[in-house]
């Protein structure tokens, strides 16, 4: 900035004219580590007796497998199939053998290496909102999910320190059609972020175009692109107890090249899973064992993820219910049944609420106080989920950022050194002082306590003078400051191209089947 | 209920027209206890440095005490007192002797019994707001404190059962006279709620005073009252390191007739403490143990209680902030301190915001969860607070309550037994079904989740067709239906009129003096 006045920098100015203007005042990217220890509800004879109920499922009852490969290779494995009603059965030792190759933990390296993250560990990670259908803000209401709410949600994914990695569609961009929507929206994701990506498991088309393109976007050969984990996918079983074609298709071709599979059930007790927790637990685990078990078979080692997804409904309503006193306890348990299967585990920041206001904020921090006391690896839709999923609001995207980014500096360990204790400062400033002023302070306060970038804790006159603007409406103005200021990830201009020429290609040659 | 159709129950509907029909969902009146292991930042020789840096506080550098019967007492007990500075210096033996005399856990017995709670051990309580000189809700704005919003904030503590006991006023009835206030807002206390009440140490008359009402509402006699905590006072240090005079007396008197006495020294990092959270907590440590110390030795075995209120201010502003993760991880390290100590500890639900939106909540529950992974027996402010204690508001306070609740509820143990794994309910719904109607959801699905009172989980159009509420709104609807459908705790009509007749004597005889 020292020679702001002269030409030159004016000629650099034009060439990233918005780079300059950066004002979001955040922690600097890092991959934050747990540092207290978990909270874990039950002793290890209550957590064995859900192991051992999730292994009576997988023995005596089984799970469905809605694709021919996956039996197959499930039966040549050893696994009971009944190809009839499609229902594998797979004895406890088999899928402890097979959960044991998965493993505790593994690097994620994205086409920025800067960007790269772990799974395991006391690691953890967040990503934002991912797949509603609608999108929302105070300027234009709840709408269809469209390609440019997508890549602005997109643009500040890329913004936020606090997301590490990008899961789904942030929103689904439903103005693009079905068939090559995923070759445009991960030409965004590819160009707009330089984070993990995640690529959907509906079908072979979509899975392998976006191996393809992380590929291209990483500069790698195929070789190189299949040793490491680049990016990642998602299944979610039908539950009860069924894992379906598109995601188990999607899931194994991941597995085969070495890329992350997240196994999260949709066990919401009283509807997809028995109305206690430890049924809809020991559900979970049986369907989620079920498909890691699968991926080990298809490659030995395969990069996987234990995914938590139980909560319940309102029984009065049939409504899904997230951020509950149940769901805290679902994630804590979730998180040691992952650490005994030495596997890393995924959470999500869940709320049931319509609107950014109290309750959708303290069922989101009992959510996340739930996956991180449970320490939780990744945490899906860190940032900006609504009405259970149904909808992204750029607001609540903002104001999960404020909370993540302090669960975040919360892991700062506490200085007990004599300096840290001031006794020395607490002798000079002694009983008639304050310590506004003191050297000690003076020396400490820029960096002493954690800033953040929503709060207003100015007094009520100031704030009421200034528009008594609450904590959605000042999310709405700096949404809308941060857009103005993105400056995209750089990119190399040749593999831009190659990017584009991919997409090309593919929509001309139709994309996708749209029939899954 | 059996026999509403005849006359008898008519002639008590009239009587007590309006107790059928309250509608308020809750929990039962319950004493909660901690089921977890509570989470501790520090290791015990990080936690031993902040008890040496507290030590050498009061050895070398001492505690002002603005009592001469303080100083005498000290001093008899063989303290160092610098009568000239009023500076009292306390060597470590004689801190740990007297602080070892102080009950680890006791029980307060209001004047129902039934409410009867215990301080110590796992157990915890909360209590609505304290203190604010304003009062705020959707309907009349920001105001300053009158009785009438006294007595409503009053019969709403009463109504929730999350709320175990009364803080100080919920908001200061500003528009009774200083000198008689005490006396209309403890009867006001004592006649619309049956908890356990809390006095101010504001000199001698109002503690005196508060102290004879609470024996009169309670019809015991003076030993009797003596000899059992039956309501308690909140001190606050002026921090540094001085204990007033008004705080002092109030707290010596109470000490002497048994009663408890919170010690909450208010250590605001970067003002009134040291910028480190160490250095904070060493000097809140000094500064409350002093006090305690104290009160040992006018009674041996006084019950007392170890209180934290250490949070930081924002360097750039000098304006206090709550809930941020320096005051999470001040209450966790209180909580290991208050238990190395063998003393039952205090905690608050603290927030700095000026309107109960996202900000508030998010302060609020990270507050509210530092104080209970500390492991905190009271928690003051628990419900109602706004703007760093400026404000009571009443749709804050309901907001709170729904938290407040599920911290509760939280609690409760997770079954594990056959029936709550529930394979054969999964057996019998299989892959194809679900469990909305299986009999195992039919026997358990009115008492399966926790039910909360303020959430709206239904679906967005339903919301909006209904109005779009946000959980403002709701709270504000909800709790003027409550306060529609209040009904006082029974109390014995000669005992009010003792009460009456206390109040009327004592006002004749002009109250107490204004001039602290």
């Amino acid at each position: 900035m020292q020679d702001s006045h002269n030409g030159s920098t004016r000629r650099r100015r034009t060439r990233e004219p918005r780079r300059q203007l950066a004002t979001l005042e955040q922690l600097d990217w890092s991959l934050p580590s747990y540092t207290d220890q978990p909270i874990e509800p039950l002793d290890s004879d209550g957590l064995e007796r859900i192991h051992n109920a999730a292994m009576r499922i997988l023995e005596e009852i089984g799970i469905t497998f809605l694709h021919p490969k996956a039996r197959s290779l499930l039966k040549e494995a050893g696994c009971d199939v009944n190809e009839k009603t499609e229902c594998v059965r797979m004895d406890r030792v088999f899928v402890m053998e097979q959960v044991a190759k998965a493993p505790a933990s593994f690097k994620l390296v994205p086409r920025n290496p800067a960007r790269s993250i772990i799974w395991g560990g006391r690691h953890f990670t967040f990503g934002p909102v991912a797949s509603p259908p609608n999108v929302s803000d105070l300027d234009g209401g709840r709408r269809v999910g469209n390609r440019v709410d997508y890549q602005n949600l997109l643009r500040l994914s890329q913004t936020f320190n606090c997301l590490h990695f990008s899961a789904g569609y942030p929103v689904e961009p439903v103005d693009l059609h079905a068939s090559t929507r995923h070759l445009h929206a991960f030409y965004d994701l590819l160009t707009l972020t330089d984070k993990i990506t995640h690529a959907y498991s509906l079908g072979t088309e979509r899975i392998e175009d976006a191996m393809e393109m992380v590929r291209i976007a990483a500069g790698v050969s195929v070789e190189e692109f299949d040793s490491t984990a680049r990016m990642y996918t998602n299944i979610n079983s039908s539950s009860p107890l069924k894992h379906d074609w598109p995601m188990l298709d999607g899931a194994m071709r991941m597995a085969a090249r070495g890329q992350p599979v997240v196994v999260a059930p949709f066990t919401l007790a009283g509807a997809m899973a028995p109305v206690t927790l430890a049924g809809a637990l020991a559900q979970q685990t049986a369907e989620a064992l079920s498909a890691i078990a699968l991926l080990q078979v298809v490659r030995p080692g395969a990069p996987c993820v234990f995914g938590a997804f139980t909560s319940n409904v309102d029984m009065k309503s049939g409504a899904p219910a997230f951020g509950t006193p149940e769901y805290v306890r679902a994630m804590q348990i979730s998180g040691q049944l992952a650490r005994r299967y030495h596997l890393p585990w995924r959470g999500s920041n869940a709320n049931a609420c319509n609107t950014p206001d109290a309750q959708a904020t303290w069922e989101s921090m009992f959510s996340l106080w739930g996956v991180t006391t449970g320490q939780a690896n990744m945490v899906k839709h860190g940032a900006g989920w609504l009405e259970g999923g149904l909808t992204a609001s750029f607001e609540k995207l903002v104001i999960d950022c404020e909370m993540l980014q302090q669960f975040i500096y919360y892991q700062k360990p506490i200085g007990t050194t004599d300096e840290d204790l001031a006794v020395d400062a607490i002798a000079e400033v002694g009983p008639n002082g304050h310590f506004l002023g003191c050297e000690h302070t003076r020396e400490r306060y820029q960096t002493a306590f954690y800033s953040p970038f929503l709060s207003d804790w100015r007094n009520f006159e100031s704030w009421q003078l200034d528009g008594g603007k609450d904590a959605v409406q000042r999310a709405n103005t700096l949404y809308k400051r941060l857009l103005d200021e993105y400056v995209p990830p750089p990119i190399d201009e040749a593999i831009r191209e190659e990017l584009t020429e991919f997409v090309d290609r593919r929509c001309r040659e139709g994309g996708a089947k749209t029939d899954f």
